[in-house]
């Protein structure tokens, strides 16, 4: 049933879009809410426009139009204009049939992804749709859909060769193997676009790093060109338009503070398939200071991993390891970008534990992608590391993205300020605590601050003599510092225990 | 555990408010969000503060602090601030306990709509809330629990008496049978502090009917004045502030336009606990065109209400019925209160429709308050009606509001601008569509322009000639007729069948 209201123009113009502007009460009447839209006709013309409301501007009975729409239709001042309803946005059609526990089909959630892509819902409809997978969690069937619908709304990497990825569910401090399996994989042959985040809680993410070391923002179209030229890349991924709608679903769950693993599981898979991975090797840490609490549910989330991604073609692996404390000994970006170049070059003071679980990761991809028999991946990983030739791909890297590839370990450069931690009493030490470390790197002014951080120079299950130096801050300034010292009078990052050595809770 | 941040002084005062503010991406990384709050302790001073965020105006590792706080605590710029993290929200563990399908305690309800009302939480969190009632339907405890919170987080209306109401769930045209209720009822000695609203979707609600008869925007103070020497009053309910969260729960469940019939429910009852009422009638149409569809559903509702009044020590009865056409002859402000003067004058043309439903739920009132034994409430209400009593009563009513109590049906003004609608065949009556006549009240400007409308010069079964006058619309000026005759053109208000009058779909 139409309804006609009298045409009025408004000295705007919105370029592409079509608009029309309504009483904001007269909208309310007819159920028309801002970003809806509405068919116009008036004399023969047709054309579809998008709502805005406005309490004072127009009055009821009137539809202001922008001038562009004005002078392409022709229209005069208070000529009467036939108003056709659309149907209903389908994504809420969808919202509320989850709502209301049924489930969803191909087409509902790329009517959902879509008009959260184009804007059409906000973060309160989001809200919902979020809130309507914790009673009715996501059976394979709809995560499949749900994923496919993310990846599908936005950029499309497309590149020659077969694309592979490591992920990490991430959470714990240090933890840079990507920078590591990336030039490994890249040697082979392979094809590894790594895209990734900057730190949002931890005090440095991969592109933080690995910004020590050269630029990390690029367009898409010159990532594109760098890993055509070299197999791979290592760049931060919010220059690339991936999976867009996961940003904004993102941002309306945090204020629950509280991610649905499903969630979790679209967020990595759809950028995945946006980039035409083939196989994908996902590093699960587990514990009481990271995202998956236990072993139980790190395996049921590994297998739903390894359905979905059968879906859409992509061969997955999880590798579960018990987090504990930091990976490496540097914590920060810049003493983590010292760690990675200390593995890559084979230097001494060499992370070991940083070291193994990269060749893991690695020798995993590659048995995966069928590039070493079973069995047989971390000894290729190993030979490819140890031979230089790792290295020799990595200085490719930095010198394409623009940084200096004859940089060394000791070159970087480090916080001016420092501070040591020494050990209160002999003992052996039992554990250590990530999530101080990260207060710690914080106040400290990482990753900001990229030569802030902290340095562990004794590990979990070490002996340490009263006196013993635990750990070395960084940092740029005396006041961060200061900052730091506080915050480590009141919280312990390492806990010492006389023998028998039994941790104290 | 706490941190540690330097002091930066912000020139800028809240008033009675405590703010600070922090770098937006420190915030994040504390897991804190703008509205938060968190314990400051300096100098043996410690005070709580409410968290604003930016991204510019404060670097990580400062806290910006207000100035009327600074002042209050003397602090010096630089010094170093310890920060204690307080709680989290407990409506936030409500919303999420909700969400994974426990049920909420006492506790949990008032947490959401104290955090509601402070507006601690806003339209993200509440759509969270809003959303966890669909796959959960609250249990009557739980309804309760919301009734209760709800009502009692805002302004109370405390009159000596015995407190009465009515209340219609709504949705019919024309329905004014509460301009005539009240008179009679408070004629009865009974308190009937009738606080209305406006029409949102409909052509005229009850303010803006009375609102041709005398203001009806008054302070909470001035109504129970009025109240309390009448014995009633017919007022907009905007200027009472009673259960404010119920209007922010409506804004967010607006964007799905699905309210779930408990959320309705609350809405009702809660303004009725914080004004003292006692005993209750509730007017429930059942239609196509309305909100309730069918006899079940209201059955069901009815039920409910009445163990939801028990709870709150109030007396609840429900008149269900069925809504075929408006109730009384006129639509729009007007229109409407020229019918309603009608029957309290006993006048001619009284539409009798809307003086049988009155004199139902009046003596349904009277019986359920004791003030008429069993089966003798209608003609109680009747006698007060035809006596002239309920008039005077109403005239007071006009009087203590500021408007003209001498006023007669004639002396209402109606739109200049007439336009009547023939009949196209003769035949019988067989259908008239509410939505249509809503959506042409509208067209021709009511409720804002309370002289446009419609009368309804035929109902529903009457027998018409080809011809013959079926409605007269009414409308300020010429440009809002034209509308009105569009819409006209389109969508029919009178359905006529020729005998043997089988009504055509």
């Amino acid at each position: 049933m139409p309804f006609y209201l009298r045409a009025k123009k408004i000295d705007y113009t919105a370029g592409k879009e079509s608009i029309i502007a309504l009483n904001q009460k007269e909208a309310w009447h007819y159920g028309l809410r801002p970003g809806d839209k509405i068919a116009l006709e008036t004399n023969g013309n047709h054309f579809i426009a998008i709502i805005n409301t406005t309490k004072t501007r127009i009055n009821a009975g009137d539809v202001g139009i922008y001038s562009d729409l004005w002078d392409r239709y022709g229209l005069r001042e208070g000529e009467i204009i036939e108003m056709h309803f659309l149907k209903r946005a389908e994504s809420i059609e969808a919202i509320k049939k989850k709502l209301l526990g049924e489930s969803l089909t191909e087409k509902d959630f790329n009517a959902v992804v879509n008009d959260i892509v184009t804007e059409r819902i906000g973060p309160t409809e989001i809200a919902y749709f979020v809130a309507s997978s914790f009673p009715y969690p996501y059976t394979d069937r709809e995560l499949y859909y749900l994923t496919k619908a993310v990846a599908s709304h936005g950029e499309q990497l497309h590149l020659r060769g077969t694309v592979v990825d490591k992920h990490s569910v991430g959470g714990v401090a240090g933890n840079r193997t990507t920078m590591i399996v990336v030039p490994i994989i890249a040697c082979t042959g392979l094809i590894i676009p790594k895209t990734s985040s900057r730190a949002i809680t931890s005090p440095a993410g991969t592109a933080d790093t690995m910004e020590v070391l050269a630029p990390v923002s690029f367009t898409a179209e010159k990532i594109k060109k760098i890993v055509q030229k070299h197999k791979g890349c290592l760049v931060w991924g919010g220059g690339v338009n991936l999976a867009p709608a996961d940003d904004k679903i993102i941002k309306v769950s945090y204020p629950l503070s509280f991610e649905p693993y499903e969630k979790m599981m679209v967020s990595i898979m759809a950028k995945k398939v946006a980039s035409d991975v083939k196989y994908l090797v996902i590093d699960m840490p587990i514990g009481e200071f990271v995202k998956i609490p236990d072993m139980r549910t790190a395996r049921m989330l590994a297998q739903r991993f390894v359905r979905l991604g059968k879906k859409f073609g992509i061969k997955v692996r999880v590798l579960i390891t018990r987090a504990k404390e930091p990976v490496g000994r540097g914590v920060g970006p810049a003493l983590e970008a010292r760690d990675v170049l200390r593995v890559l070059q084979q230097t001494e003071h060499l992370p070991t534990d940083l070291e193994k679980k990269s060749l893991m990761l690695a020798g995993m991809l590659l048995e995966l992608a069928g590039k070493a028999k079973k069995g047989k991946g971390v000894n290729m990983a190993r030979t490819i590391l140890t031979s230089g030739t790792a290295w020799r791909k990595m200085a490719a890297f930095i010198r394409a993205q623009g940084g200096n590839p004859k940089i060394t370990p000791d070159d970087v450069i480090l916080g001016p300020v420092k501070h040591y931690l020494e050990a209160q009493q002999t003992g052996k030490i039992v554990e250590v605590n990530n999530r101080t470390i990260n207060d710690i790197c914080r106040a400290l002014g990482a990753p900001e601050e990229k030569l802030a951080g902290m340095y562990l120079n004794k590990r979990l299950g070490q002996r340490v003599q009263k006196g013993a130096r635990l750990c070395t801050l960084y940092a740029a300034t005396d006041t961060r510092m200061k900052l730091a010292v506080k915050t480590l009078e009141k919280q312990a990052v390492f806990t010492i225990a006389r023998a028998p050595y039994i941790k104290k809770r």
